[in-house]
């Protein structure tokens, strides 16, 4: 593909944006193939600059969990604009979402809303400083919480005391977790952690549902708060938490990407006994009681509980790993397929430099197919299994160009 | 009035929401009449749950710069949404959008694009600190620059080590800026300064314009970024950057609120000299690419530069004040009207503690005008001399109430 639009934009930006791009969405990290630059999306297609149309399987990276442009949602968001979205205070959504996540979220008593991710994970670990009196979080090495100087991956312009009450155990690893509460002693505040290991460059992993209770139990024995970090997982696995099949409850969640179906949103769930400190925090935003966004929320948790979406979601990623599964073998390669099948990832076994997966993922870009080298992919109900069938047989042909 | 509606709203949100309500637009923190919650607004009115209309002065506390529902910025956005908004990847507004803030901001060589007024400020922290390999940054005692633990004005649930290398200096102090400066050594990152004073609980202060010229020396000379925190003031007073007038340009300025006329939007601009630093940072949000807000801001810059909607800013700001200093000295009373016209503040002389200033703000809002007792409020595009006149007809009855 000569992509002629795209090449323009990146040219153009270079000029006005650092480094053209920055953050999560630079393509030129992970692609050779795959355009910078969409034009539109429309359920689970998404179509470039230069006209060519892609099977979405990063899902805006997480937040479309209904498809792009989702009719319900678009609606609501349109009959709320009509009224005011940026107002002297907050409208009466704000109300209704706080009752529907209250209703929703398995552990939550209340809810706060924000517009980012890290927005939601910085609250909830400052909620748990000023509940405890505490300073100590621990969180799991190469864990993702969001993008400032406390939790941002890459350290340029970071202090050392910007992390200076952090410390850290390995994912799964019950006694690197208990070595480090007894670091922290009676300052320990909070332990973060995400529903599962899904770090980028490397292979998702499941949560040891013994890690889970054990979490829970190392909270309950110290008073520390238990927060799950459901940013990436949330609204998608399951509408209750993503721990809730488990039965392990946290005592704050941080949400947002699948809460609107795409529009700018964010919350924190908590119980009770977190409400007081939640109330003493200050936090805010220009944007964070806007309105739209709000009606937008409202309607993607409606359709995902009314609506068989979510076991949708499952069965169209159930369907593509098998598919894979099978290519892959019928190929001659081995591939490793981790995490939920709802957020997949697929690696080349052997392939550590992520190389081979890097081809792979290219050959599949140049025929229609959006997906990831390193980091985890997204469905949404929008995939049907015609859509699904429809990516593997591109996908067939990127196995086939690796061995030729 | 009796608010019988948003009473039923307080009420819900108590059960659901920390406080009922969190940050800047608690309502109870600054007004015993004006209302919790907005049912929609038009123009430069809003109107709450119960039916009540109030000619806004808070404009969405900034952002609503044009107006509510601004029919050139409701269509850019309706005409974006129906192409997409969260996709994998910019959309080529978002190069649009750059372009014109590179070519509509001074100092501007590129932008980065957010969510929150606080994200800009962050990232420009975090881009001084990575281009100079130094730490300390100065900021004046009492500045606002956002709501999480390194800037917050409520520290709890913040620990020392958050502000560790922030030092201060008082506003239009020269002085003390260099006495900080002296103690940051040769660790001097960044200074971050708003436009003008603009705190809460005080009287606005205009910048002196040897102070803003002092700042560029003393970065100048020790090599440090100097930040204009342009989030409150900027797109409302000058389009080319708050200190423009004064010739005095900023490596780094922070914005936010008026930029998209209240969708979710901010941005840092910068110069050449720290283009590497802000491209080797790393700093994102799931929606930071969405294209919808970019098109709202596009076409609210377009729209502040190619009308005289600025200058239609001042001229209401300034019959306003015009008007509120003869009401005032009929009624026998003694103001300080502060700031600029365009963000203005009203105290009544020796009211340190406001009490008087909110018996006013809250007659003023039981007779359908929005102001604030404490906090600046802001004029926008849409206040009409009719509006003006018609909102000061309202404030001579709030006078005349101080009277009886």
């Amino acid at each position: 593909m000569i992509n002629k639009n795209d090449t323009g934009l990146v040219k153009r930006s270079q000029a006005v944006i650092p480094g053209g791009i920055y953050g999560h969405m630079a393509v030129r990290g992970f692609s050779d193939t795959l355009p910078q630059y969409m034009a539109d999306g429309n359920g689970c297609r998404i179509t470039d600059t230069d006209g060519n149309t892609y099977i979405d399987f990063m899902c805006g990276w997480g937040p479309v969990v209904l498809g792009h442009r989702h009719p319900t949602v678009q609606s609501a968001v349109a009959e709320q604009l009509k009224r005011g979205d940026c107002l002297n205070g907050a409208s009466p959504v704000m109300v209704e979402l706080a009752e529907l996540l209250v209703d929703t979220v398995a552990h939550a008593d209340w809810a706060m809303l924000a517009k980012n991710g890290t927005d939601a994970t910085t609250a909830s670990v400052t909620i748990a400083r000023a509940a405890t009196g505490r300073r100590k979080v621990l969180m799991a090495n190469g864990a993702y919480h969001g993008a400032v100087p406390w939790c941002t991956p890459v350290t340029a312009g970071v202090t050392a005391e910007d992390r200076a009450h952090l410390d850290y155990f390995d994912f799964n690893d019950l006694e690197s977790v208990r070595a480090a509460a007894a670091r922290a002693g009676d300052d320990l505040a909070a332990v973060i952690v995400c529903p599962h290991r899904h770090d980028v460059h490397r292979d998702q992993e499941q949560t040891d549902p013994q890690f889970a209770r054990g979490l829970r139990e190392l909270c309950d024995r110290t008073g520390a708060v238990l927060i799950l970090d459901d940013v990436r997982c949330g609204f998608r696995l399951d509408i209750a938490g993503s721990w809730e099949p488990m039965g392990v409850r946290p005592d704050l969640s941080a949400w947002s990407k699948a809460i609107a179906n795409g529009y700018a949103l964010a919350a924190v769930t908590g119980t009770d006994a977190l409400r007081d400190a939640a109330s003493r925090i200050f936090t805010t935003g220009s944007f964070w009681f806007s309105a739209a966004s709000m009606a937008a929320a409202v309607a993607t948790i409606t359709e995902l509980r009314e609506t068989d979406a979510l076991e949708r979601i499952a069965r169209a990623g159930q369907r593509l790993r098998d598919g894979l599964a099978a290519q892959a073998a019928a190929h001659g390669f081995e591939v490793i397929q981790s995490g939920p099948v709802q957020m997949p990832l697929l690696r080349f076994a052997g392939d550590d430099d992520f190389t081979l997966t890097r081809r792979w993922t290219d050959e599949a870009g140049a025929r229609g197919v959006y997906v990831h080298p390193y980091h985890n992919w997204f469905l949404g109900a929008s995939h049907t299994d015609a859509d699904i069938d429809e990516a593997l047989e591109r996908t067939d042909g990127a196995f086939a160009a690796l061995t030729r």
